[in-house]
């Protein structure tokens, strides 16, 4: 069943395209599904894709577009007329329509929203606009069934035969008072298995699930995944529903959201794809290597520092890029696991408790490491007070680093701080520098200099 | 609306287990969606939580069992004897019914199994029970609706009315014809809004999406999440219609997938979360930091082979966490960005094309990094050509890492391993002593010892 993007496919409809072979290329793309095609829209050249776009129905092709790679669809729409991408958005749901004009330049923006035809939809457009794109009522479609509580069954069912035409999926009906207050919920299944003379108030379900329109998204994903929900209303503040949030909008700030961790986590400060430009890439990445740069050149100042004892106890300088390893790894093991519980909400407990636990756990692991050292100096014949000061310097070194690891998301979230960014280059680079001066410090300390 | 954990809701439940207040108790608790309820047994101890799983009705806790964390679950099970835990069972949709029958020790499995009183149910459970848990068939439930391409409108709607009860959400309604075949499928909005008198063979859409049973859970996910779906038909290889996978269960799936890779990459074996035993901390994060262990005693080796260069160029020494540094991260930024983009299917282009982008950007970032070193050298007083021949090391040093966390992940993929496995600790390990080898023996040339 799964489509696959093959070579053959591409070439066939690179072909079509250039013998103006528009009757079959049609009756091949037909075939496909609008994700399908618009995979196949990624592959070919930007003209090639305009003319797919311009061939199709605009009733396919606003699908098409909004399942493009954002730079694709970008330039494509620089080589639509503003009145071809009014067609297109008149196509969309509310919440694709927003998401199409708020990516266009300011200028054209005010000139397609002129030129939808359908004003009702144009209205709705224009209020999705004002609403911040992290929000709630950034991603929320206006499309919903409402019904109000003093409706019969059979009464609500028809006039759902109307409303329901403009709604892709009905997950939930919602249930209003007079003032379009949201005061309840039904699903079509409740409709179809009530009696007909039925008032909507009597079968409605008054635990309704809902968002306010300024909540933050990642929120209101945290909401629809404990609790399963597949749509939930968006209200303002004075409980009036506004639109409706659906569970594949979720799905993809979830993958945004793990992306954008990840690639925190890898010293990667923008959203990038492997097929982004190099000067993309090399903004998105320069950054965090510089300032592991910096924190190199912190080592290497603090190394000089100790230039003289590398005539008494040269081994210690084999040793320093061992020290960091294990300073960075520790540290950011240590952060990735609070980072990803102050996501989870499943870091309890007082900070007393998690310090003397992040220490106790740094020490088993700190012993088992030193034994492999200390035994790794008797093999290669090395004197045993510098094997037992390194193994026991290298263990302070991880302790300290799980708990750099462990306190600086915790703080960084306390003060409101997204704690991702603490894990990877940034935990690495201070402990990299810091457990390459206490090394020093304390082997000095156990050595004698 | 939003639900918020407090110590005074937690402190006010256990004075009321300890009064064995039963009745307020009981209505405190019922205010509480099953989720919440799963929240506060979370934070009470084990014996008060087995208390209150016994006190309220097996509808609601069999709810709340399933969103409890496992390790808590466990615990709870253990204390409810095998009837009381077929209870639970009876009252779970199929498939949450078969993940807490697996989680059992064996021997309990049978037991729990044949005291289960409905035997349809009993029989769904014992079928999903021989699914591999990684596949469509571990995901799915037997819970859905299915009607016969034969059956008109209002007939459909009267047999879904009877179906429709074991479901909790009717996402579609599944067409098959008299061998089970899935052919097609239906809305509730489709039949809603047909004429009463219309053949389901006319309504149906025969562009139905389904998964095979044996697919892989990360293929179901991406399948459903490319072209929106809410709901999958699962079928076996002979398109008999088997069950049904819902998004609820993806937008899981796609949690854990993303908690796993964020996890691999800091370097954390298995799935652990912050508040786990020391124990299990240790064991999932000591393996990779041996790992990094040996990777630091490796550039011990490697140092010590250029001991004698200390008294003529000791600075170099300096530079050797720096050197690992840099090639660590480098390598895990290009390491995350190819694995973000095959678990994307977004990598494209041949590998000489790769291989030619991935040199370019690295020599740009490595010339900005390299010109920083210089000016470092030029304020530090340091030897110019010691100064030139630490950048150019460098800078050949971050060619080569970014080459191996690209080229890393991509064979592994292609020899079938999961490349995430690549990010992380085993990248940063082998560019450190590769580094730091190429580093000497470049500088080596360079200064000329």
């Amino acid at each position: 069943m799964q489509f696959q993007l093959t070579d053959e496919l591409i070439e066939k409809v690179e072909i079509l395209i250039e013998d103006q072979n528009d009757k079959e290329l049609k009756t091949l793309l037909n075939e496909y599904h609008y994700a399908d095609i618009a995979e196949i829209l990624d592959d070919l050249d930007n003209e090639d894709a305009v003319y797919v776009i311009k061939l199709l129905d605009s009733e396919t092709t606003s699908d098409i577009l909004m399942e493009l790679d954002e730079d694709i669809r970008e330039k494509i729409l620089e080589n639509l007329s503003t009145k071809e991408i009014a067609e297109e958005v008149e196509e969309l749901d509310t919440d694709d329509a927003a998401d199409m004009i708020a990516e266009l330049p300011e200028a054209r923006q005010a000139e397609v929203i002129s030129y939808i035809e359908d004003h009702g939809h144009r209205d709705e457009i224009q209020e999705l606009l004002t609403y911040d794109e992290d929000t709630a009522g950034g991603l929320m479609a206006k499309e919903l069934v409402k019904v109000y509580e003093t409706w019969t069954v059979a009464g609500c069912l028809r006039r759902i035969r109307g409303q329901a035409k403009d709604v892709t999926r009905v997950h939930s009906v919602y249930v209003v008072d007079k003032q379009d207050k949201l005061i309840g919920r039904l699903s079509l299944k409740d409709l179809i298995i009530s009696k007909s003379d039925m008032k909507i108030a009597d079968i409605a379900k008054d635990n309704v699930d809902w968002v306010n329109v300024n909540d933050d998204v990642e929120d209101v994903a945290k909401v629809m995944s404990k609790y399963d929900l597949e749509a939930i209303p968006v209200v303002d503040n004075n409980q009036i529903l506004l639109g409706r949030i659906t569970i594949d909008d979720i799905v993809d700030v979830l993958k945004e959201e793990a992306d954008k961790d990840y690639q925190l986590a890898a010293g990667i400060t923008q959203d990038v794809e492997a097929d982004d430009s190099v000067w993309e890439l090399t903004k998105a990445r320069l950054p965090w290597l510089v300032l592991g740069l910096f924190g190199g050149l912190g080592s290497v100042f603090i190394m000089k520092g100790f230039e003289e004892v590398m005539e008494t106890v040269p081994s210690l300088f084999f040793y320093t890029p061992l020290i960091a390893a294990m300073a960075g790894n520790v540290g950011v093991q240590s952060s990735a696991i609070i980072v990803q519980g102050i996501a989870n909400d499943n870091v309890k407990g007082s900070l007393a408790s998690r310090l003397i636990k992040e220490i106790g756990l740094s020490l088993i692991n700190g012993f088992a490491l030193a034994i492999l050292v200390i035994l790794f100096g008797l093999l290669i014949n090395q004197d045993t007070t510098e094997s037992f000061a390194i193994a026991i310097s290298m263990m302070s070194v991880i302790v300290v680093a799980a708990l750099v690891g462990t306190f600086v998301p915790i703080i960084l979230d306390k003060r409101g701080i997204d704690p991702a960014i603490a894990t990877g280059p940034f935990i690495t680079t201070s402990n990299d520098i810091l457990g390459i001066y206490l090394f020093f410090v304390l082997s000095g300390l156990i050595i004698g200099f």
